[in-house]
């Protein structure tokens, strides 16, 4: 069975750490990729992470992931409230689903309040910066490791 | 005149009888491709069957269908409820537009119950399974013809 | 098993062919009647077509179909968004009901895009023109059959 | 050509004069037969009062009048606020339609204050007791003898 | 004075006791008929207990007993959700009305959680199965006797 | 006691029979005005029709009417779905107010269906052109001299 | 097995038959308490009636019912359309609950008509006075009984 | 300066373990609480635990924490949904505020999707079981500690 | 500095006295004017008292207001609710502004529970009946004089 | 009969003067006690002034009002936006009720500018500091002498 | 024909370039008018810049125009969002109606979204400063020129 | 500094010229590119055109332009609506941005009057045919030259 967490990022996450800072710190993807795997070492897991602007890919790498991750973290960034079609891809994944957003999404404007991907999700978290990723990747390391 | 009828899907349809075969049957897309380049050939027609799960690939290939196809059958899956761009896109189209959905979409999530496509297409069929398909095939066979 | 195939026509039905023919065309429920006929008896199948613009009279020849036939197609016209009472009647039907609207009424007003007969109905098609009815009574042959 | 109009009431309007006279007052359906027969008479027109409980009947008559009738003066009653039935079947009539009524509708439960019938009526007034009808007959003799 | 409860049923309660036992249970509307008379002998009234699929037909009886009936219990079925006509022929009825629902409405699907006939209702009632006739019976028997 | 009617009308009524005469045709306010002086001597009363763009004015004509007139004729144009300070004019009116709409505003933009007016009119009527006005006068000429 | 049923009161309802008498009518919870008990022995049970204004003693009490009760009748008063924290304590509860309202709230303000607890309760009755509690207790005797 | 992280808990939370294991799973608030100690122990802080089923005692505790407490963990339960005076006090907190629902809201009815509590809350999860309150600590360990 | 308080009145209240006591109460604006100069004299300032039914009249007097103004007590009247011209008069004044209402508008019809000027207005008071011009004038003296 | 107003102030308002000053100002509910019982002495009226974070708890005065208060002042705090239960309370008390709001709510977040309670206050003042205290006694003093 | 390009400006805008500098700059009318008319004349058109707080008498220089103007250049300011006697008077006009917002209204509150003067323009622009005035001078001579 | 400025064009713009013209006219992208360079070479400016089907390529053109742009004029076509990765992009854009419709997106469908992107972009316009492109680089070049 794989070991390997699928963590996927959505559009503009390239930018992280180089834009608005105030809303989402200074730290960048790779730093993410980082904290991310050393937090799956200590669970004997491992994680691939990936980030991309269009949505086609985003979906094409769920589909990836139903042969080759155990879970998926995902962070669907702006697609969080308009794609249908990565909730019908998460939907194809067996696996655990774990929703990451940065920023505490409730305080900001209400188009953001609303999560296709939450229809999905087995869990969602905000506000919690980038250390939300590792904090998603013990969780599945907790719960998948039984 | 063209003889093709472009048979267009959307998103996660390069998984149909892969997944959640409770909504969406057991059957692929190849065997929908059998099954339509059948009945079209009963009305001396010929179908080009393509699934993406890229928005603005599905756009591409109607602006292609405006000089090579006849009339267009189109699953849009997810982008059925979020792409206007899609709308336009066959707005710019003037042959027959069918929509076809396999699972009845009206007894699922209230999301799924507003096509943007909709707005567009000539008809429209919902929860026919693959069948469906055929029978928009067989209806273009039926009116293209005279 | 019954063979029949009921074909239940909401109220102004009557007049079809006879009124607003830019949206109805110039076919009569008599034309439909011979074309579903014909369909059906491909397969081995009967049918009865009848038309009612009384809601009271149609819910009794629901009721009536519990007995006697093997599956419903239904225009419910006007009924379809105003009527729970046929939405009740047919959740009292166990074979399958195929809804059909002649126009694409997801084109026209909006107190038209509502239908309290999806609720029930295992599929929907919507302007396909009278040459609907043959196509669903055909979905039906092909899968009662089986 | 008919010289006829038709003057059709829906449900509860049997009871007129006897029930809520402090809104729709004392006087009955027989009283505005006579009043409007008298006024079509000065124009050189008859009427034809009519009155059920029941929607299909109400349609039924409406499709009389494509036959009959130069004119229909309608008081839909509560249907005016849950028939797209009778909307229906008055789209299929091409000479005028005034519709009626009583009380002042706008000025009564938020659920009286849409009109379906309103979506085909050239012309429509409320608030004029029993003698909006009279007024309606009287409208259609001014510009139906032209 | 008239001694009689009238125990009107809207459309499809014909079929109570043979259609969704798991929402509506085994009994039919002949049980309800024997249960309810036998209350009713308890404070010396009577029941006269009827059912019809055609709203018109309904607001037919409703006008009877305004002349021949002390109370009317009524279960509109669907009709409660769509009948601004059946509420306005209750508003002509000066005696108590009682709105019994078999099942418990407001765990069911949005569009039955509103009723048009409880604007008139005195006193309304739904999840105690067909038992709740008998209950309103009984209060009838309790409040009209004084 | 009074024996004028006042028939006020709103903004851009003095353009009428200049504009857009499909909607509201080609006669003007002086054929308006001696229409109803005609209708109005049959009755024994007298009008005084006015006319003006601002909606601080025709608020002054209603309190004048408070002294002078025996009841209001009101065409509020598009005042009627923007002033709640000529409703509240004409709430400190005793008289009858009739509103009048030469057009079938039922039929045009949905903004056009609201009228604060409508929650102090007694009565009001839409889509009898300029005879609309004659029509309310004729019906003032009969309620009032009783 | 418990044979008591928690008979339980929201706030205010300490006022009754103090407040609003043309509402609620003369009568104290004291009678309340008197009549349900006395229903409550024909059927070999107890009943066990309280009544706080505080949110928090009301979960507390229904907690105890999960031990102590066979069956909750509970008039939340106010709560009813506020409190989802009531909601999810009878959540936790297994046996029967019946939903009481003293007076027709669907004739009442708007934000009456909609209840939390109505998520839950398996029946619910409105506007049979304080007669309602002891109708509940019938209902409960006839099919705890059982 | 404090050490201590309150971990507040809404109503119903004192029956963790006991009610609805599908939703809520089997452990209680005493294993919740054991794990927070032992995370925030790593980290040189301390923990306090509190359950009521009272809004203005969990207000109370606020209050409290504004002089005793470096942050604030709230599962507000039922309160998330209905309480503007818990936000309230949050308000006058000025140390962190993480929520933590056991459940994923978001998949739940739609009324537990609105947060009155996010308006203040820094960060919030859902879904991730009795699990997301170690997090929340571990959160609060790694971002108070510098 | 200007020792000015404007006290600005919109349309119908030169009625105020003369229409409605049931709800604006017997007092004319002449008897404000007089309250309102005496309590200014007690902290040494003055009011001038307008009215107008005109609002490009009202925004003249703010505009005004800018220069001879040290406050604006407004009684925005029917313009409250509709006029978003004086609420950006009222944002071009840079003194303290207070609204005030002589009914309770909140207990009257929905569309006068929402104000523009509340946009901009410092405080708001309603339901004082005449009285509450004085007490704000007393406010002002207060917080002014300071 | 009672010489005494009570002011009632809901949840939070212990911390008035120690939170959030830029919105609520410095003073505390001493200084608030003091003004209004020098105000109430110059009517030869008593103030009682109490606070409450408990819901229950401010029912339970609001009755006991009912026998020992000639008024009520109340500011619900955050209760005003979600407490069916005061607005029923203060229903049940027959003497003038003010509500007092510190801030301009208006101008705040939008769920702040809905209040059950003043479905019942016959006044209401938002936006005046604790002065509105003051105010409030003070026109209490002047109505109730009279 | 013509020459003329009127450009109409409507409440507070008197006050450009003297209030909320932040939100309309520094600029007033008179400079607006000199930027016209150099931009006008480059095209051999001229311009008359005129600005009113009255509705009315904006409505009387739209009538004006139709004999007069070759084309308008509408900045109709807060009557925008409420105005539909302005949208009338548009209405009327023969020649293109170009509406101009200095601030970008779209990034303001909501009630500045929606413009029912758009219902008529041929051209909309918001955010190009007094700057846009120019522009669409600039267009009007491209296009009326051709 | 950057002397460019990117013109980005949504969905179906390569298409113009081609389609619709009723609506978008007859010039192609060329021509507009064509008429930009000029003005754009008026101010010592470039311009940079692209077209893209794909959000994802747009969102990528966006980070590009921040280290090769001075300004974006971008017109989304059918992204204005249902983008919210667009806005995100632009939201890491720091020079100005303009919004340019071809067409007067207010007359047309709903769904096409609100736009994602106006909650980041400086200025918008719509209906000026494809001059606006012109007219937005003709404002960069007479701000961004000062």
């Amino acid at each position: 069975m794989s070991k390997t967490i699928y963590i996927l990022n959505g559009p503009n996450l390239n930018l992280l750490g180089k834009r608005q800072p105030e809303i989402y710190g200074h730290d960048t993807l790779d730093d993410v990729a980082r904290n991310c795997a050393a937090v799956a070492a200590e669970f004997g897991l491992e994680t691939d992470l990936r980030q991309s602007n269009h949505e086609g890919e985003i979906i094409d790498w769920i589909h990836e992931a139903r042969e080759k991750a155990a879970a998926i973290v995902i962070n669907p960034a702006a697609y969080t409230h308009t794609s249908v079609a990565i909730l019908d891809a998460l939907n194809t994944f067996e696996g655990p689903v774990i929703e990451v957003h940065i920023s505490q999404v409730h305080k900001r404007e209400p188009f953001r309040h609303h999560s296709y991907v939450s229809h999905r999700s087995d869990a969602v978290m905000a506000g919690f910066g980038i250390g939300g990723y590792a904090l998603a990747v013990r969780h599945l390391g907790l719960t998948l490791g039984g």
